[in-house]
């Protein structure tokens, strides 16, 4: 059996987004590479699993010599389930997911495809990384992204996670000639999205809606992602599945439920 | 303009289901009911949200008299959303999303749709509660679920909750004659699903799968919805967006990154 590190590469954006195939070309040396994806984009789609459907997971063509890759119709989740249970065969050593086209700093978490496959690594005590470049250009230029992911799983390699603990790391757009001023740990920042529809009408006259909406930051704090993604720094916040607010148990004890 | 609370109730099961209906009946004396709820069932969307597809809204049939009801084509996530924006016109006072056929306690808080509701709540700084019955039957006895319902949105339109902090509240399924042991405030235990896929052969011979598992809870601890589930207590567990690991933040400085 081979002493490289299993790695497990998925993502949001498909199979086939040039996030994916440069986060495999980043950490192509550090391990036995396996790509399980979803074969069209599933932005968005958060911590969703496909119940009451069926999943189809094929061989895939991968741009990245050496990397073994399969596609599925599922979601990110479902890639993280469908690979351990059915293409591995076993848990990986570690899961890389992304490298996402766009932000997923501050609440943009909890709407992630790509951390939602991170987050459920942490569930099932693998570690976990997902990776994110703030540019939503499809053709984007991950050169710093690539150092970042580079760093971050070698560090991870080395050291492992706390139990229960997944990494978000989002990468700021460097124009070019400029550096990366370094990497912050960080809190996930109070943002939110305020939110709109563009209505449309359909050929019968019907009303149709497309979400919009603009990302909104009240939250000043400097150890936030966001402050440090502002500053020119990449974001790493350690993230955890247990959504328990603590701090707010004996508050409710103090209802007297009965 | 009236001083009744305002209140959108949605679910992940659909507006068609048992579970929204009973959840209605058990509040409408209590606010101005709004039911906007996806027109099929979205169990285990997670938090997602529709984004590069479109959304239909349309008035639909609700069975509870006094109760203005939308369907939707989009998630629960969504459901809040075009509740908000396009329905209400502004924030409810009150969220209740449920009740839902099936258990949302431990690692299911992270699957469901039902609590992603509650969840976007809080995002967007509203009160909100998700229930859940621990019976999938869809044509569950809710009586026992019904009374936990009313005296929580009672309680939660009286004191209101702490920022950034919404209710994941389960009910155990009591057999006919018995009475609910009461109801216990909880963190959300350690457990998860050991996964599995059965195998289908499509009439081309292509392999599909179904998403099967069994649910595994290795913490014992006596403080966890699991545990007051088990004894016969509806279980509250303060449920925040926050996914920050606060605690492994001096451990991950210690790194050194730069």
């Amino acid at each position: 059996m081979s002493k490289r590190p299993l790695i497990l590469i998925t993502n949001d954006d498909g199979i086939s987004s040039k996030g994916i195939s440069s986060l495999a070309e980043a950490v192509l040396d550090l391990g036995d590479i396996h790509v399980v994806a979803p074969d069209s984009p599933q932005s968005g789609m958060g911590h969703a699993v496909t119940i009451g459907e069926i999943l189809r997971i094929k061989s895939a063509y991968f741009p990245i010599k050496g990397v073994t890759a399969h596609s599925t119709s599922g979601t990110p989740v479902d890639c993280v389930k469908l690979a351990i249970y059915k293409v591995l065969g076993r848990k990986p050593d570690l899961i890389l997911s992304g490298i996402n086209h766009g932000s997923n700093s501050s609440i943009n978490v909890i709407y992630s495809g790509t951390m939602s496959a991170a987050v459920e690594g942490a569930v099932e005590s693998i570690n976990a990384i997902g990776f994110s470049l703030l540019d939503h250009d499809p053709d984007a230029d991950f050169t710093n992204a690539k150092k970042v992911v580079r760093q971050m799983t070698m560090e991870v390699l080395k050291r492992g996670l706390p139990h229960g603990v997944c990494l978000n790391v989002n990468i700021p757009k460097i124009s070019e000639g400029e550096e990366l001023k370094g990497i912050k740990v960080c809190r996930q920042a109070a943002g939110y999205w305020e939110d709109g529809f563009d209505e449309r009408k359909a050929p019968n006259k019907e009303s149709y809606f497309w979400l919009t909406g603009e990302f909104t930051n009240p939250d000043k704090g400097e150890d936030t992602d966001e402050y440090a993604l502002s500053q020119g720094y990449a974001s790493v916040v350690p993230t955890q599945f247990d959504l328990t607010a603590h701090h707010a148990i004996s508050e409710l004890n103090s209802w007297g439920l009965t």
